[in-house]
């Protein structure tokens, strides 16, 4: 029998209606679009109004399931990346899956922040590798404005809402996931973070006055970093698996920052034609934007191609995965 | 080349010092320690009056390495299982890997409440199985006296803070992760949960005020719940895995009320003796007690025992993982 591959065999995003505009945010706080589209490569980013990240991630599975024909008592297993979960606990998952009625499926949140779908992605391939799983969803969803200072003109302009979700099956043809480099460095935690809210500091008035449950970056030094270890991972899973510039048909990169993007497909050897970008309508989702740029490319990928998807985020977590594309849409 | 099993081969806890006896609770709100033995079994539970979850999980990880003569840098992967991360991001596991100096390692937490552990476990073995990595460590901590409400009488007297760690290794002689099953059911989110600081309620003055940031449970339902669904798990795969009473050597059992404990114990049909049981002195420390117990109890186990951990929490989650120990100490 032949080595199982776990495979994507179909992938959804959704995105919530309400557009926030560069415009918008002139408004708001002391930025201008020619500031955050020279900076970011980001025109706009959509807003969720109502509802919490399990009704995104339920919507980007409702119609996953249906486009995939599957039932959603067949899933058996949903691994979720977030880091704006409903609850502290329970789990997103756990909530996702009662909405969309899987009911059979064992399910849970993972927290890697911006790396939270390749790592999410490489943990559920080993279910499907070992045999245990034949069909399990890979969820990647953030709430990014639940957690955002609209004060803060260094990071508001930045991220946005979104998800998106993956279905997870096994190819003994050789195609689906075929490596991963993953890396994490927590001495890098200080320079983007939520400070507030876990059991280092516990939310309290004098936490919420201090705006301490907003997202926190320094963006000088994780720009740095990004720049640096996004490209040098994707370059590095290319070695490893004797992949030149030619072999690669798409780079995946996390949508944080025009610029990181270049840099990484410019150390990959990649021209702009091969690497997927939808940044400037979405902004950075975080967990989201993997999936959501496998979704708006769906229709241009080729059963074989060889992707590479790459991320950077906080924590600092980083990593590249290598796979094959299982199917033509 | 026979199959490759995740086997632990090492494990270690970690308690911080100051106790939080039935008597200081009896001060503090209306209870009594005849009630809270009584209902729960619980005498005393550790409180960690300075730092965070990291701090109490670097104590178990260091201590484990030492024992295993493990050099931090050959840690391959660490996952983190907590409700009371250090932060909501970045993950508590890249901290600990800092502290720690696992500087090889990628690192996530894992949120699935009480199951956080078995989930873990199940999770990490994977990696293993697939002959991907050599050398994982799995954590559970938690500090839930961080998401605690000391005026709330019925949740109190039930949580303490503690940490446990084991190492996971190949196994190719038959021993290590045999089986597991588990469950999710997000339909009870709503009888055990942390209401605030996720995207459903952000928190604000009016979150903290309401005193939303603090572990809500139903108890009756949760326990009704509890003791079906654990002891339902048991048995079942118990019957998978064609296991006898007789067979069974251990049922490492979630510690959150001896009476659920008592009710698994009966319907798999084992002893007293067969149980593992530190609530007395730890209460529910909710990602931590499996491997709390384990530590415990590490002297009396011997290689080839057949042990079943198994646990139910809040999401719901529930599960048990079927496992042959591989050392003796």
């Amino acid at each position: 029998m032949n080595k199982i591959h776990a495979a994507i065999t179909g992938v959804q995003g959704f995105v919530p209606k309400d557009v926030l505009s560069n415009e918008d945010l002139a408004k708001m706080v002391d930025t201008s679009d020619e500031w955050i589209i020279t900076r970011t490569g980001i025109k706009e980013r959509r807003i969720m109004k109502d509802g919490a990240s399990s009704d995104m991630a339920a919507q980007a599975v409702q119609a996953l399931l249906k486009k995939t024909n599957t039932d959603p008592a067949e899933i058996e297993l949903v691994v979720l990346a977030t880091v704006t979960p409903d609850y502290p606990f329970p789990s997103t998952a756990n909530v996702l899956c009662d909405k969309v009625g899987m009911s059979n499926a064992w399910s849970f949140d993972l927290n890697a922040a911006c790396s939270g779908f390749i790592y999410a992605l490489s943990t559920a391939s080993q279910f499907i590798e070992t045999g245990k799983y034949k069909k399990v969803i890979v969820v990647g969803v953030d709430k990014m404005s639940s957690i955002i200072d609209y004060e803060d003109r260094t990071t508001c302009v930045i991220f946005g809402d979104g998800a998106g979700a993956v279905l997870l099956e096994p190819n003994q043809e050789g195609l689906g996931v075929q490596d991963f480099i993953l890396h994490s460095d927590g001495s890098g935690r200080e320079f983007l973070v939520q400070p507030a809210g876990g059991s280092m500091n516990p939310a309290s008035i004098a936490t919420v006055e201090n705006r301490q449950h907003f997202v926190k970056q320094e963006g000088k030094q994780v720009f740095k970093f990004a720049v640096t270890n996004m490209a040098e991972v994707s370059a590095a899973i290319m070695e490893k698996n004797n992949l030149t510039s030619d072999d690669v048909a798409w780079l995946v990169p996390h949508q944080a920052n025009l610029r990181i993007i270049d840099a990484t497909a410019n150390r990959m050897g990649l021209p702009k034609e091969k690497v997927m970008i939808n940044i400037q309508k979405y902004g950075n989702t975080t967990a989201g934007t993997l999936p959501l740029c496998l979704w708006d490319y769906e229709k241009q990928l080729k059963k074989g191609d060889n992707i590479v998807l790459s991320a950077f985020g906080g924590g600092f977590t980083w990593g590249a995965v290598y796979l094959k594309w299982a199917y033509n849409s």
